[in-house]
């Protein structure tokens, strides 16, 4: 195979990106362009520029962007169009970030006319699937480096070692021991692997979470939102019209004050195991359920059971890195094209860790006619003589069925 | 059509039915049988036997009957089994109570050689085509009488009338306006429809909840539960073996004095219109996540997804009345074949509205396997560099297809 | 309900719709207009306008209409690229038909301010279904009268009395008994029905096939065609263009030629019943594999897949009368969205009553990569120890499975 | 990695496999285990037995078997069950018998102390998957050695001078190129690979089918066939009961001989690539339309398009080589718990490549009621004023909807 001249990594700016950084230079002596992106994790990315320059990097080698809109409102909002859930719980906060990280490391590979991508994902892991789909499908020759698959320093031990040979700064966290936990963030969720937690049955410590207080500890007042959703998405709070990710942000805020959106399950990994995973999704958790009552007075019923049967399918496919699929795109298409009718307000009370929805309407879309539904006189809008042909039809094949059953004994 | 001679008539001991009873009578001048289930709504059922005497039933005819353990056993439990939740929301409690009434009413009427049922179900509902459909399954010649979809007595005005014309007793709370809200109860859960909930866009009252706490009256302590499973059914609470529904009552009780299961959603009904209900389910609301973390550990992941791809159906299959169909027991089959794993743990922990799943493990089952999954060196267990064939191959397809693209260009 | 003004009829020119349009006038009292559509079924519509002037038809309400080239563009073509087909034998050639015809009825009704419609389809059948949903989704406030579900004329004798007694022209052919079957034809199809193929024992006579030759009298001789397919629709035959309504004649007159096309089944019907059917539908026989055969160099697998496992739900919603509805509109978009790289030519042999693919390729859109999948020495395109990953990856959730099970023994 | 000691061999007895033996021994230095399944590939196996020996197979160490019965009976008719069609054209006929080499293999390796399987399959192909993932799921801790990933004889000149240098003999044919295409036959099908059909442009040659004679050169005289089914298995042909893989193999014989069985198609691998494949399957392709055929008037509609919603899924596990997943075991419980009512008979007409169901009867499960879906008069069977109440609840949502559009314009 081909020598690699430049590659392009996804540098987080910690520790072990920062070893790769070192290690691709050194193991395959080719240029290192990195590239950090902001989506809201919440950590100071700029950090990161002294870091590489510090490892070598030349200046103008060094991407660092802010990606937070674009990544809210061309992942996150779409997939919560389809109230994506993969088995039941998890609200994919880390799936859905890998496809815009793939795209924009590709999209500066061909600026820099780079031929290889990097990534610091472990071997074990849904994200070097999802990382390595996603620059495949964009770029078809990419070669593809990922260190934790190819190295020896599978140990925390020894990638230390390795720092301290190379000169790489090693901060006191990661002396101690470093964190307990595997975490991933960004504006969608925090989440949490490893150590205690590869016990199933063992309860997460209080002290894990980072996002959200406990519901013990939240505000004893409930508080009231008013959402706005135009299209399926979500376009304002309490009346205030806000870029995509800055209304996730303050959902965030008012989440994790009330203690809403914590979750510990067990998921199965794309790569064949089971991983005992904890995540924080405060916004998320509050933006689901809005949607879908907003939804369920805008949608016809047949719609939203389509959408409700591709659901796991479409989770599934984010899940396992297949964003950038034709797959994936086709479902959206379909599921882009009922949200036209999505528009209206929820109303949810958020209360030490509950999302109550208390109310639902749509000026211009609802599809719920009391003159129908109503319990009172209906003024002739419905005919209820009708349910009977209604049901001795639908009854039909069964009855007939049973005929035959009753012949039989 | 040839005349009615015996009708069994599904008599819940109140107005409406009472009213029907008389009714029947007099319209079609038939023998009416009565048969009262005791589903776990909570009253004194005995209460009907001389409302219904004193309305001309003979003795013989008065059917009372305490189904809880079958309710739960054989109708409840195997639903939960699905996961199932009918639009994202609705555990399906009024739903999977109609085929065992329906049931037990042709029992009935093969027992006394009845050749009609009726039952005072309204022609807009969903309840009319459950009873209905199957009835119709399981005796396919027998005369079905909904007196809603025939009478005139179509206002509250005109009911309480024929009740006084013709020596029905009629309650204080009837002539005073009877409950604001129409409501069905029984072990899984208690329904509000109607009256001020026909505005999708008001909360409900506080008041109008009968069987939970609100979550800021709950305690301030939390609660663990200890919850046991076996072939994917509820076994024990807290180490105590309880019939199945002892244990869903128990549940019941923790849950509604934890602020547990509240509901607000608007529904899609199989007759054709959207419809606002308020729904108490505290027991569900702790069995759905339980068991949905007891499978995540014993369960294969493509036969879990393969459940979830299935819920959707089976759940509106349910909820449409189709529970004595042909394809609801093929459905069974396959999830109940799934179940025979499902056996374990999981541990719950109860507050203020809150059901939160701390930890699951099962002895037999489990599949987690923490050498596979974890960050710490596996000693080989897993090897990462076939990640990489995995990714490489699952990539192909889309490799050749953006190969294509960019010759195009 | 208030009287009804105007009705326009669905008007063949034949008995049933002839007795129709008196017995209408004669029973609600109301002007007629008649619209008679010409969809292919190969006769002369002109000769319905004289019938309906002599049984009191206005002549500017007689609308003739010659449909033929937008049903084949604009609902056959769509249905398959869906590749659709019902109960795995049956190609909706009724079915594709009734939302046309539904559609331009509501059209006319709008134009002449006409308040109901009305149409010749039993009361048993799935035609009237699918005429009645289409016209209350175009038009919801549309009175709609089915004569067959309404008046007493249920016998042929009946409905020959009334047509003598009202002066109604009787063909010979009706006196002696009428065709012997139940048809309907269009572009697509033509259908048997009734009679001798009730029994489902029996096999269906020679002679009441119309437009194929059986397989044994077919030319001893093949045929090869060059079809040429643009975003998944068929656009030219032997590299001639054609309009959609020309290149089905064509095909069907081929495929006629051919023996190609017949069809003996039996049918679950949307109202309940089962029901024996005999189709002829020689061009929709050979553009079916045509168009597989297009897409099978051309689409993604797991396009082509999602295809796959959503078509029978689509076929669903056609066969029962839903093409108005919401969601096939939903899933056309995604349908439709596949379509845009299903470019390319199919050749097909036709030989007595057989369509063989023998080729295909796309110039500009095939995923077809023989450098890939040669036996032959592929020079690296391919590295055969990726599937060595693959395969393990795939196969650890069941290994851990198999090493629990062993375990347990 | 730890020595392989002994490893059974998938030994078909041909070049490629014999050198597989040979090398095997000489690279792994282990004992070799041969096993040689009779899966009705109709070659004389025994021939297989003195090669063996001769390239130093001990005598206790060659498994001869006949597992034609078992193969027929236990896997392709269960996967008739459900119709199985992969993509539209491909009745499965090479991975349907993987599972069951896979399923012996480990059996021999458990009789024989062994620790490894090795096969013949290429590092391109889906069989590879088939094999492994089958002998993974039945023996979690099995080796696989699979020369065709591993060594460099990948061209057929080395394999032959690997041949000659270890005096593996060598047929006349293998010298002069061997055959054109890379096959696979077993009781179900032949397949045909490679060379010519690399370009999916090209007509397969006449040549090359070898178990059906061209529909040209079939009979002139058309034949029928009786076909007896019993819990959706084919018993009987005419009349005579025979074991699974007899009826098969007549079927095979009147296919072939009425030119029946031929497809050729563009196929989408597991492994991501997109082939071409010719096969024959003269049995199966005259079992699946009767197969249909006996379900159409025995199945319950939605139990019917249940089966059809899941067939492709199904369809894809068999094709991946998920046999032995524990989804496919789920799935296969709902299949047969659904063909408990298939029983009864079928008439079709086989002549010139045409299989044309005439006739189809249950005696004891016919769900056709001709009193009901009659043309004539029903007595009162079938209430066609049923049919306004069952479409116009059907119609409702869209109703609202349209109404609701209406007043938006």
């Amino acid at each position: 195979m081909s020598q690699i001249r430049k590659a392009v990594l996804a540098y987080s700016g910690g520790l072990d990106t920062s070893v790769i950084m070192k290690w691709l230079q050194d193991t395959y002596h080719c240029e290192v362009v990195t590239f950090t992106a902001d989506l809201g994790q919440g950590e100071e990315l700029e950090a990161a520029r002294p870091k590489a320059l510090k490892l070598g990097i030349a200046a103008g080698n060094i991407y660092i962007e802010d990606l937070r809109e674009e990544f809210v409102r061309d992942f996150v909002f779409p997939m919560f169009r389809a109230n994506t859930v993969y088995e039941g719980e998890y609200l994919l906060g880390t799936s859905i970030a890998r496809p815009l990280i793939a795209k924009r490391m590709i999209e500066i590979a061909n600026l820099t006319a780079a031929d290889a991508v990097a990534h610091g994902a472990t071997g074990k892991g849904n994200d070097q699937v999802r990382f390595e789909l996603g620059a495949y499908a964009l770029r078809p020759d990419i070669r593809i480096i990922a260190p934790w698959r190819e190295w020896d320093l599978l140990s925390r031990e020894k990638l230390l070692a390795y720092a301290e040979e190379h000169g790489i700064p090693v901060e006191m966290k990661h002396r101690q021991g470093g964190s307990p936990y595997s975490m991933d963030a960004n504006l969608l969720h925090i989440s949490y692997e490893g150590r205690h937690l590869e016990d199933p049955a063992a309860e997460a410590e209080e002290s894990m979470w980072r996002w959200t207080v406990s519901p013990e500890t939240a505000p004893d007042a409930a508080e009231y939102l008013d959402l706005e959703f135009e299209c399926g998405d979500l376009v304002a709070i309490n009346g205030q019209r806000l870029p995509a990710h800055e209304l996730l942000g303050r959902l965030n805020e008012l989440g994790g004050k009330h203690g809403i959106g914590r979750i510990d399950l067990v998921e199965n990994r794309y790569v064949g195991m089971k991983s005992r995973g904890c995540y924080e999704t405060p916004g998320g958790t509050i933006l689901l359920p809005a949607h879908r009552a907003i939804e369920s007075i805008t949608l016809d019923r047949e719609v939203a059971h389509l959408k409700d049967d591709l659901m796991p399918r479409y989770a599934s496919l984010i899940y396992n890195g297949y964003w950038w699929s034709p797959e994936r795109l086709a479902l959206q298409k379909l599921i882009d094209h009922t949200q036209r009718a999505v528009n209206g307000w929820v109303r949810v009370k958020l209360y030490k860790g509950n999302v109550i929805v208390v109310g639902r309407d749509s000026a211009t879309d609802s599809l719920f006619d009391s003159t129908i539904a109503t319990f009172e006189d209906d003024a002739g809008a419905y005919d209820q003589k009708d349910a009977a042909g209604f049901i001795k039809l639908n009854a039909l094949r069964m009855r007939i069925a049973a005929r035959l059953a009753a012949r039989r004994q």
